[in-house]
């Protein structure tokens, strides 16, 4: 199986959705926790120069979390619920308060593709094509991508 | 504006939600109150015949729910996460246990129609058009006219 080690975006024809895959050299456990634990979460989501302050965070089934991040003076808040905290697959919502009434749902799945390796898979759903594509101009693509490296960097100096 | 007496529920064409409308002669407190409060959620949730048993309950911003109904000695489960709960507006995450993985986001919103009169509308939103046509399947149209009606019931015996 190639591997997919950059940041793969892609925008579903059919339905609302933005699917994201990247490769990491890391277990689905350790994947999982950097997105569980708050104090791990904080330190490589966002793009490069972002600060992030979690001001909530419950990452079980029924939880919810609020974080704000910070960069070159400008913050962003954020907040959701965690539909669901399961080993492989977190399901939760996540609002931008810059846009209070946009609601996304997202799936994220851990696949062990064996030797270290981990497949994370996720789908974002919004309720418009419109919504959607104001999503992929928000520069989440570089967000990602820049967070993601963050993420590999700490599984290799053993943070994770 | 011609009332909308009957559950009125339309599938849309473009993307995999499901729309819900019916205006009720009772205020938008007293809708708020009927999706947030457990006991009376409890009395009128469902198809006729169907007694519901609330396990889990904080209709708040980030809050989560639990819930299990019986009818004819057969017991379904649901749950969700409450992603925003607000006067005008409630947003939240509901999956049925007998489809463990699917998951369904649902916004309500309540619109005052002055006099005393509100319409509600919802819109489910899923990550396929066949996850909602099955959910279309499912005989949901039938649980939420009965369960309206005995909302309605409510608001006219003052219990609501």
């Amino acid at each position: 199986m190639p591997s997919i080690t950059e940041t793969a975006v892609e925008a579903d024809p059919r339905v609302p959705i933005i699917r994201i895959t990247r490769d990491f050299a890391a277990t689905p456990e350790q994947l999982f926790r950097a997105h569980t634990d708050p104090a791990l979460f904080a330190r490589w989501v966002g793009p490069d120069g972002t600060t992030t302050r979690i001001e909530h965070w419950d990452a079980t089934t029924g939880g919810s979390w609020r974080y704000v991040t910070e960069r070159d003076g400008t913050e962003h808040r954020f907040h959701g619920c965690f539909h669901e905290v399961r080993p492989d697959r977190i399901v939760q919502t996540f609002t931008y308060a810059g846009d209070p009434d946009g609601v996304l749902l997202s799936t994220m799945w851990f696949e062990d593709l064996g030797g270290g390796r981990t497949r994370l898979r996720s789908q974002s759903l919004v309720d418009s094509f419109e919504g959607r594509d104001a999503w992929l101009r928000s520069g989440m693509e570089t967000g990602l991508d820049d967070g993601y490296t963050e993420l590999e960097r700490m599984v290799t100096d053993g943070t994770l």
